[in-house]
Parts: C-alpha cells; structure tokens; sequence
C-alpha cells in the first residue's frame, strides 16, 4: 500500500495514491484516503478524452535562452502564454485584461504570491508590513509569509482582528480557499495594499458575476485546468513598478519560469478557449465540463455524505447570475469544508474514526470543529470518501 | 535595433539578439554586443543537429498532479530525471552520486542555492548565519543572499577576508565565475559549511579530475546543456536532514518543479550518457562537440581579440589529465576574465569604446580593471566580438 508513504516524506504536502485504492475489507486494512491537499486530478479524463488537441512537440534545440521576449517587461513570459491568458480572460469574463495591465508569469502562483509580498514591501519601511487575511484563510500564507523570517513583510494574523494603525497587505481569497465564500477586503483603510487570490473564480467553481479588476490578482493554472504538475501561475497586475519588482524577484529566486511549461499552459488554455467560442464543438467545453462534474460530487457530498449521520454540516451558497453560461448557478467550491458538531475535533475524528486525511480548521485560523476536505481527488477516491463519510458515527474523537 | 531594449527591461539580465546583428558599418550604427549574461546558445547548432532524439511529446493529461515519487524524500523529482542526473555524473565522472546521495531537482540551480541558505541556516541562532565566497565570486550570491532581508543568513563578503568567529556558510564555485580558476574552500574552519557551486565542472570547461564529493553540490542544465529556458538545476546532498529542508524550501517557494522541464531535462541527459557510453556514436558526443568548440573560441580570443592591442591580459590555465577524456586538456572557461592595463575601467572601456555590455569587476568584488565577457554567444556575436576586441585602442576610459 503506497498511500501511507506520503505522509512520512511530505508530512504537509499529502496524497492519495489511487490506483491503489481497492475496495475496503476491514477498517484496519483499508487505504488512507488522503484529502489535506487539493491536488486536482478530477480533470484528468477530460484531458485524456482530449488527444492530440493539447499533445506539445518540443524539439531538441528550442527554448535554449534564458530570454523569451526581450522586448516585454516580463522578459522570461512566453509571447504564447501572455496571449492565451489575456485571450481565456477575455472569454470567460472573469477578469479585466486590457492591454495596459501587465501578466506577469511564476512557477505556480506560489511564487508570484512571495513576488507581490517583495514587490508590496519597501527596505526602506522601518518595520516589516503586515500581511494579514480574514479566517478562515489559506493555510500556507502564514508559512509562506514567515518561513525566510524576512525583514520586509511579517504575517499579522486574521484581517478581521486587525487594528495595528500601520502599513499592511491584505490578502482575498475569492471564492475563498478554504470555505468557498465570495469575498472582499475587510480592513479598508487609506494606504491599505491587497493582494487578490482568484485561483478559483472559473465557471466549474462559481458563477462568473463580473469582470475581476483589482491591482493585482493571482491566478493558476492548477486550479483552472487541474495541470498542478506545471507549476505555472499568473498575475495580472496594474501598476508597472509593481509588475517590474515581482519580475526582479522572480529573477533572483529562479532566472525566470520554465519555457516548457510555460508552452504547455499555452497550449492548454487556447484549446479551452477555442472551445468556449465555438458552439459547434463536439462534446461540452472544459468549464461545462468541470461544472457538471463538480455539481455532482456536491450533489452526492449533500445526499450521500452528509445527511445520514447528522455529525457535519456544510456552508449553503447563494446562487447568482452567471455571465458566462448565462444562467442563475451555483458555487460548487473545490474544497468542501466541513463543521462537525460542538466538542469534536473534526480532523482528528476523521483521521482516527475513516482513515481520511484532512487539513484542520486551526491551520486556517479557526477552531478545530472544522476541517476542508478536497473535492478535486479522482473517482475511485471521491466515492470511497462519501462511503466513509456517510458512514461515520462520530463516536471517536482524537484530541 | 531590438537588442537595447533588453538593457531598459532587465538591467541585471542582458542578452544579445543575434538575428539582429549585421557587419558594421559606423560605431553609430553598430548593434550593442550584450556579453554581460552567460546565455549558453552557443550549442544550439548541436542540439538542432539531434533532430528527433532530443524531442519531448506531452500528451493533455500527463502530470496532473503535484506529485511525482511519493516514494521519495524530493517528491517533486520526476524518477527519470533522478535516474538521468545520476547516469550522467557516473558517466562524466565528475560527482559522487552513490546511491546514498539524495538529488533535490529546483528551478535553477539559483533556486537551490536559496534552497542551501535555508537549510544550513536556523531560525534558533541568534544572528543570521555569515555567507562568504573567495573574490571574484559569482556576482549573483550577494543579491541573492540579501535581496529578502532574511533573518537567516547575510552576505559577509570576500571569504579571503573573513575573520568573524561565527557560523558561516562558504560557497565555493569551482570552475569559479567569472575566472574559471579551480578552487576549494578557503575558511576552513571547524563547523564551517560549504555549498561547492559546480556549474562549470564539465569537461567542455575544464579537465575532470576527480569525483567530486563535498556535502551540497549544485548543477544546472543551462551550463551543462545550454537549455537555460528549461530552468533545471539539481543538487547533490549528503545528510537526509539538509536535503529534506531543501526540499521543504522549494514546496513553500514554489511547490515543486514543473514536470514538463524535468521531462526535457531527462531526455536530453540521457541523449548525453548514451552517446558517451557508445563511441560507435555517428559524430561527436556532446562534451566532445563543445570541448572543441571552446577550445577554438579561446583559440582565436587569445589570438585575434587579445594580441594585436596589448590593452588586455586573460588569467592562463594549467593543463591537467582529464578522465573523461583519457588526454591532458586545457580549461576553457565559460567566462573570459579580462583584466585591462592599470588605470582603465575596463567594462566602461568595452561599452563606450567599442559597444561592448560586460559585467564589471565591482560586481564581483574586485577592483574595475577586470570584467567578464560570455564565452557563450552565438557565434555571429562571437566573431563580432573578437572583431571589436582586435580593435580596441584604450583610449577611451567612461568612468
């Protein structure tokens, strides 16, 4: 059984192994579904089913120089890649891209997310600016904020706290990871800097209300499409001096972003494109798609998983007009995050009572009768999840 | 004329567009030689050459997820690439890679010296940890060390003059950039830690004499292959410990490595053994191509572009018996150090003289009668080059 292998070398960064998951016989020999992290396998079948409409060719001697495109700001963005982002945008409406914002490549938008702290920040600032995030928030900025223990920027904590009368950055996750909530700032003081997380705002996830045009958004190609292999993010960002600061840093981390990827993201997101503004394409477009199937795994998360045992509930989204398919839908958020009842560790029972990993609420600033699940694991793994989760009788509380 | 906007968009990243270079006509007219940055396109005919051995096909849905080897402690590393990197160096026989050495992959080998500063740093320690390099060091270490104002570790300047009695990192780039000289660390002192730099310890830059075998040793694709773009550099490490904080930095940084130029990596390494290993192979192997080819380029710099002026001197370099090759050969280094006649900056010199861009020698802790000049160019730019250098008078002096 490979699946417990990767809690020993990745204790933060789990997975569930699928091919090996087999039916369950009894509790102690069954596999550890792991579900901490949101590693967004759902989609490969969509892209299998897809062929050679996104197969990349790269021959032995491209891709040699460290430029891309000497004239761009973002010398190391693929002419390609910068297109076909500002093209996906354009079709699904989701944000503003006019020619006078500048995009902005990363290997994933982790390091464009360490880009925007650098580029926010001044050495000239006698104190470290507070980065703050309302709770529940995104687990990883607070590590991700901390870890260099850089003199720049330091983690502040919930942004619905904060009262500091100094400099800050407020990261907005929207839909929020983890719980799926559409969001805006909530310091809104004079001087206050943001950051916009919009990973998730595609169709599969959320209705499509209006153009995004905020100073500077994060997007990734793991969350939209399910490549996370790739490690290819984007921001889109308004201000130029804010856009050549978050390319200066990406220069001195890593010399820029891999061209093979880069390719690939290209590749990927014209297909989707071209599929959104053909009607005639046979089959449903990605995002149709990536809607349908997660409409149904929340479907069967509310049936199957939650009714039966009264332990857990949900958060309920209101639905709202969707620009880009046109119709009145529903949130269908890529994690489902889970309240069990008062006095429960929800991690812990999971753990302990089903064997599923989860990643609790205290890591999102909250307590621990939360936890988020990933809805994004493939079939096998998401049905023996429900099987489980509808199974449990929240008897065993691992504190 | 595209070649001087680089200069605007990336003051530290300079490049040379060579499709724009044309014969000279007036010094007015003349296209800037870029020569600051080593951007190894030099082997491009070489790998075009390879046609279809060298190719990568990607299909839609491969590597989906954030995971490649759950297995292993670096669980972003694709096992081909593990696999490549190790029958390589065996190959080579420039690197120890028993079985009990641990490859952490990064994007770049600069990400993995971020990496090293991390691992080999504590947030226990009361003050950030010294990092020195013997001068001329890599002009890049300074930056990179203090550009996030880390706690963890700071820039303490030319090894050579080092005389804290504190924790210190020494980073040792052997064949050194700029000077292709072989080095080894100079502190020495007890609980000292060394990050050995060997970029350039391939057999077209210098005789391979030993298997290396030091702690943490770092190498990049863009220096062995000339696939810059693919951004790929690895590390060698000893201790589980130091390897695991590696690859924790890269999974906080980054998550990880983009598959696709792992993938690439791979293929073109494996390319490289095989034909090593199979001298029936139809034309040269690769070390054996770019051995050639820059033992011709310091051919004629030695000839042409240094003789005929006296301006200029070149540091000189001992013959040693290689083992790869089984002969004695010279060094060949990737850089050319050139030191200029006392009194002269000789990188102010070169840019206002003769329209050459070097990097000086304050970049690299020494005094401005040095700079360094790529070796690496294509060679359109490279016989320009040599043709500008042939001409230089010394008259001019921009200071």
């Amino acid at each position: 059984m490979v699946v417990g292998l990767v809690e020993t070398a990745v204790p933060a960064a789990k997975s569930t192994v699928s091919s090996a998951v087999k039916k369950p016989t009894t509790l102690s020999s069954d596999p550890i579904i792991n579900v901490a992290r949101g590693d967004p396998t759902i989609y490969e079948p969509y892209w299998k089913k897809m062929g050679d409409r996104c197969k990349v060719v790269i021959a032995g001697d491209e891709f040699m120089s460290y430029f891309c495109n000497a004239m761009n700001l973002c010398w190391f963005l693929l002419p390609e890649l910068d297109n076909a982002i500002r093209t996906l945008h354009r079709v699904v409406g989701n944000a503003m891209v006019d020619d006078d914002r500048f995009i902005v490549v990363g290997n994933g938008s982790t390091q464009l997310f360490h880009a925007l702290l650098y580029a926010l920040s001044s050495p000239d600032m006698p104190e470290p600016i507070n980065v703050v995030a309302a709770a529940p928030f995104y687990s990883s900025y607070p590590e991700e904020t901390k870890f260099l223990r850089s003199e720049l920027s330091k983690w502040a904590g919930d942004a619905n706290c904060y009262d500091k009368d100094e400099p800050y950055i407020e990261v907005v996750t929207s839909p929020n990871n983890p719980d799926g909530s559409i969001r805006g700032t909530v310091v809104n003081r004079e001087g206050g800097k943001a950051i916009h997380d919009l990973a998730y705002y595609w169709p599969q996830y959320a209705p499509i209300t209006s153009k995004a045009d905020h100073d500077a958004m994060l997007f990734t190609f793991s969350k939209a499409t399910g490549h996370a292999g790739t490690r290819i993010g984007w921001a889109i960002v308004k201000d130029k001096v804010i856009a050549a600061k978050m390319v200066k840093f990406i220069e001195v981390s890593s010399i820029g972003v891999s061209r093979e990827a880069q390719l690939r993201a290209a590749k990927v997101l014209g297909v989707i494109a071209d599929d959104c503004r053909n009607p005639d394409v046979k089959g449903e477009n990605f995002f149709e798609y990536g809607r349908r199937l997660m409409s149904e795994r929340w479907g069967k998360l509310r049936e199957v998983g939650m009714k039966s045992n009264g332990v857990f509930s949900l958060p309920n989204y209101p639905r709202d007009y969707c620009k880009f398919t046109g119709e009145y839908t529903d949130s269908n958020p890529a994690f489902a995050w889970l309240k069990s009842k008062e006095g429960l560790n929800c991690e812990n029972l999971l753990r302990d009572e089903s064997k599923i990993i989860t990643r609790g609420g205290p890591s999102f600033g909250v307590d621990s009768t939360y936890t988020r699940v990933s809805m994004l694991s493939r079939d096998v793994e998401f049905e023996l999840l429900l099987e489980r989760l509808a199974a449990v009788k929240g008897t065993v509380n691992g504190s």
